[in-house]
């Protein structure tokens, strides 16, 4: 391709608006530009990415055995009525009503419509197993889009079902999609790690696993254990509860009643932690959440975060969100940062660490009053206890005990054993091969296609910009010529296209008028694997070869093509 | 492809719903599948059919100088208010909130959002020419979605948008996508014609030609002249005015005045011509139709239809539509069927044909009346006379004069000179060479991928089932073992299939226990180019080798992958 023929508008400045670093790279590169919040246009360069990555993922897929279809954006309201993920999504759905008054939702994934299909078109075992999979466009309506491509409202997924007639056969297709997922991401040139998951708005009670690119500016936080390789997102991770301390919980009731005390405008941990003079860690938070529509309590220790996701799993709630200063004040009597357990008339849900306290500070539901002395067990009771916090680093490993670990991460694959999940909502079933009617096991398996692209960029990168993996590289081979007004160098750098392109080369050969400084530039924004320089030395016959962050090569030109096919081969 | 791996459930039954035969043989050969009215599943062999068009229009596209882009489904209101597509299209779009409030309509083209982007992007003449294509998923809410993939609500197009500083510039890439259109559609194996046509809701004044694919099926019709190769879709073709009669309008004046009869419920031109006695050549027919709101009578002859494309464009208004009953009431005091020229109180369009009459029959505006010896010009006025009806088979060509002759169509593809209809109304310039602010001069290149592939099908298939040309054809060659219970056949079968594999054919391996006569059913409904089967004769060590409309030839099974590859390259 020609440069000066190519659209690939490169910004000087870095956009201010882009809070990643792939999204700003890409938009100064030109490879995507933004349409509406969480929308985005895919220029030449970055749909060349794409494409590239589409590429290796069907190739996988086959490999794997899934067969490629295509499902449509549109999706009928009521299937997803049937599975109950149209109540449980809420505003995420995009909904729109047809000419016709019929209600649509635009498909954030495919799980009703494939079983729907599946459940007409398969009534027998003989024809299973199956796997189908497509790379197309999904939509959600994010409450907060941001980060580019981490997190649109519009994107591409690659999404894969398989139907079984046993839990053999989908764990052998799990298996599958396990491998196939590591072949891609490897190609793709991605450092990532797999770890166990929640499994969310998707469902199913089968297990999970996320595909985790580890990244600064990744929204999610893998824990894992370097000792025994244990890894979970934190929405997930679970971790070993301490050994009791020797003052045990054993002396209940030999200890003072609770005691109210003065904590004038004290809401926060850190203000209590200050003016008490105590740690944390003997603070109660007393957390209100609204749970299906419910108020309930939350305790977790003052140094820790309450996980909505164990709390979720632990009540077997569809939803579960902080409650308003509103209900917070109806409930408690007081404003937020004085709610305490005592007294409290909602179910206390209790964190195993809690419970675990022999005597605790907690809110006093009174306003500018906590409680100290407080003993749970006596001087409230827990409608559930259980592990309702986030882990944090250092805490101990379930498995071996040894030190667990954090860091960022990205999620750019996900797959989910879902057993009977839609199936048995949707009364999808065939006939086994005794004659009786089973309900199919299902598995499904997605990767963000867009998201990924961004998160290659998060760890391809420098300060001057993209550092593309050969694999989905838009073009192999960066062409350079310094002054377009030289007609050697000129001359040199047409033939050296001409060349790479009918040895199947991919090249990008900048012919602009522009200032040498300026093509540099946005070559090393632009990122290509290897750059051919035609400047000055070819009076010498010698031309510049450099890897995108290698150091210059002084090369014969004649010798140049070689040099290059090696290098992309390497 | 192993066959009983392969997800393409062929169906027994001739689907009943499916009106078109394109749509009827996908859905019995598995390819495709209705989630709801207008919107399909592409299953495995559909899908693999859309790609290898989509392979071809990409390879032609680049070949054409286009570069790929991908843009999203979802497109601010706001874009199509300010071109003003958002109310013509009304219903056609589908319209939807997100969680803001903010207005978004889902695509069912793109030039709006790529002017928009190209305005934000270049600012000078030195960045252009620029053509930019996308295989993207479009949406129209069609009043009737039907006959398949043919009209479908959800579908793919592949839509392409040339920028330009010139007219000659726009020219240019017109005729180069002309020319990537007949490239493309011979490939497919279509036979089909390129057309003039109006621009309709796109819009653009410069010129427009569709490409129509040859089929009883379509929904367009193909006026054209053998003689001297002029040819146009129906709404857009011409006729020349046939010369006066020797009873020529001079008299006008000379007749006796127009007289009222009675005519009891002879609503119809057939009722009229039946009971009056006179030719319907004689007789004006004065429709009401609703143009931008505004009532207005269409006078077209007896024998003539009125051409709604033509109204719209003579009035050059935005919608027109018939009225209905209580409008045509209130207008002319009686029901539909009795309307006249003659004292009505609204603009009179008159299509040359009638203007040309010497004098005519018509309504009286009163039930069961119509007055005879009506005088254009003397007893009515027109407000704009024109070509108003659609040219018949017969007429006189416009341009020598020969007989037209009409055949029916379906529209694959679609290529506008856009001028600056678009770019225009969004106020998108460039400054020129002399540093003056200039509009966009836009061209518009769309061809519908789905409905080609129905288009294919509707012109290859006989009684039996689909024809797939090679090009496109999801698989070339079809191997059939006859029983899976010998041996021999199996091996056979098996060793065939691996080399053709491994020499890059695109297989399908029917391996199913099934019975010899549901296979070569099978086999003859999905319509593979080449079928080799594998039976009784391998104890001779012949196969029997078929095209899919051939007669069987019996070929030694160590000859049959050289003719094949023969067949293939042929």
């Amino acid at each position: 391709m020609r440069q000066r023929q190519l659209f690939a508008p490169t910004l000087r400045e870095m956009p201010a608006e882009a809070e990643a670093v792939s999204h700003r790279w890409m938009v100064k590169g030109g490879f995507i530009r933004q349409l509406a919040s969480g929308v985005y246009s895919f220029l030449p360069l970055g749909r060349k990415v794409l494409r590239s990555v589409e590429t290796i993922i069907r190739e996988e897929m086959e490999r794997a055995g899934a067969q490629e279809m295509l499902l449509s954006a549109l999706q009928p309201a009521e299937l997803l009525q049937q599975s109950g993920r149209y109540d449980m999504y809420g505003q995420d759905l995009f909904r729109l009503n047809d000419r016709n008054g019929r209600e649509f939702v635009l498909g954030p994934t495919h799980e009703e419509v494939i079983t729907s299909l599946i459940q007409q078109e398969i009534t027998s075992y003989r024809k299973l197993p199956v796997t189908l999979y497509q790379i197309q466009t999904k939509f959600r309506d994010e409450r907060r889009p941001r980060f580019g491509l981490l997190r649109g409202r519009e994107f591409i997924m690659k999404d894969a079902y398989s139907f079984d007639t046993d839990w053999d056969g989908l764990a052998r297709h799990y298996d599958a999609m396990y491998e196939a997922y590591h072949r891609i991401f490897t190609r793709c040139g991605i450092a990532f790690r797999a770890v166990e998951a929640d499994a969310g708005a998707i469902g199913g009670e089968g297990g999970t696993h996320e595909f985790m690119a580890f990244s600064e500016s990744g929204e999610d936080i893998i824990v894992s254990c370097e000792s025994c390789g244990y890894a979970a997102n934190l929405e997930k991770a679970e971790s070993m509860l301490p050994a009791a301390t020797d003052e045990s919980n054993s002396n209940v009731g030999t200890m003072a009643s609770c005691v109210k005390f003065h904590t004038p405008g004290w809401k926060t941990i850190e203000q209590l932690v200050q003016s008490v003079g105590c740690g944390a860690e003997h603070i109660v938070k007393t957390l209100i959440y609204m749970a299906d529509g419910q108020p309930t309590a939350v305790l977790v220790r003052g140094d820790h975060e309450a996980n909505e996701t164990k709390i979720k799993n632990l009540l077997g709630a569809e939803t579960v969100e902080l409650a308003d200063a509103a209900t917070v004040q109806a409930l408690t009597g007081s404003p937020a940062g004085f709610a305490g357990p005592v007294g409290l008339a909602a179910p206390l849900l209790v964190d195993q660490h809690v419970g675990a306290m022999k005597e605790a500070i907690t809110g006093a539901n009174e306003l500018d009053y906590h409680l100290k002395h407080v003993v749970p067990g006596r001087d409230f009771t827990a409608h559930l206890t259980g592990d309702l916090r986030n882990v944090q680093e250092g805490d101990d490993c379930p498995h071996c005990g040894n030190k667990l670990s954090t860091i960022r991460g990205i999620e750019i694959g996900h797959v989910f054993k879902l057993d009977s999940r839609y199936s048995g909502k949707l009364g999808a079933t065939f006939v086994d091969a005794a004659g009786k009617e089973q309900t199919f096991v299902m598995g499904c398996y997605g990767i963000g296609v867009t998201r990924l692209m961004a998160a290659i960029i998060e760890q391809n990168q420098d300060e001057h910009g993209m550092i593309w993996p050969k694999s989905i590289a838009p073009y192999q081979v960066h062409i350079i010529v310094m002054s377009m007004q030289d007609d050697t160098q000129r001359e040199t750098a047409l033939k050296l296209y001409e060349e790479l392109r009918s040895a199947g080369i991919e090249v990008l050969l900048d012919d602009r008028d522009e200032r040498p400084g300026v093509k540099l530039k946005d070559a090393d924004l632009i990122g290509l694997p290897l750059r051919v320089v035609v400047g000055k030395a070819i009076a010498e016959g010698r031309v510049e070869l450099k890897a995108r962050t290698g150091t210059v090569e002084q090369v014969p030109a004649e010798q140049v093509i070689g040099q290059i096919r090696e290098k992309l081969l390497s």
